[in-house]
């Protein structure tokens, strides 16, 4: 699982060097990593480019399913509403995130759109996963930017 | 507003006619419709492509601008939570929609996105234009799928 988030993190590395708020994840299929995702909202010019939402739609795209039931996600952040959502609609079997997100996560905190009455499915759902070196690398990329 | 809605009307039955749920939608600036949008899941084979994020996505790009402040996005029905999420990130000025969607809607319903205190930024919301025509799409495409 930690390796798994090794990539993840390293994405994030990527998209910080690129300008972007370091966030990444990896779409893990029968061991494999089927698809990456890094933040490409300032390259992109797209407010939804998250490293999640990104690997859901490469990986659905490569496998042609629009439902990955047997995919893991990782991802370096615990993902916001929107991906959360994403991740319901993909069907994704699991979500294994690193930092925890207070201010603008939607799976621990907020909306909580798991638990959601609109929300048909819920995957199983690991948070803490390298939180401190995911934590670390906003922290240092926003330290910079200030 | 109602012609507007007439054009996300129109976005709506392309969808059903290429075998979509039928939901679409327009973006518009100083009163041009800038971008369009239709539910393409099926033929993408992405989870993630409802009308509203694809109008969203589109209207960014051309305008080269992560941030659409002063655009309104009409759409047939009231977005889910992935989209209303992705609607506050585009800092929309403005949200005006068909039907409402007590089994999936994240505006009026679920998780009402705008009022979470993880959610940053909060459109006009105007709902229930042409409510009906938008409703009856939906309802026959899905007595048409039984």
């Amino acid at each position: 699982m930690t390796a798994y988030m090794t990539e993840a993190l390293a994405e994030a590395r990527a998209g910080a060097a690129a300008g972007e708020v370091p966030i990444g994840a990896v779409l893990v299929l029968g061991g494999e990593i089927v698809a990456r995702g890094q933040n490409r909202v300032e390259r992109d010019h797209d407010p939804t480019a998250h490293a999640e939402l990104l690997a859901i739609r490469a990986g659905a795209r490569l496998l042609e399913q629009k439902r990955l039931e047997r995919a893991t996600l990782y991802v370096t952040l615990e993902p916001c509403p929107m991906c959360a959502q994403a991740i319901a609609f993909a069907r994704l079997k699991k979500l294994v995130f690193g930092a925890y997100d207070p201010k603008g996560g939607g799976v621990d905190h907020g909306p909580r759109i798991f638990q959601q009455p609109t929300c048909h499915h819920s995957p199983e759902v690991v948070g803490g996963v390298q939180e401190l070196a995911a934590a670390r690398l906003l922290r240092d990329f926003f330290k910079e930017r200030r």
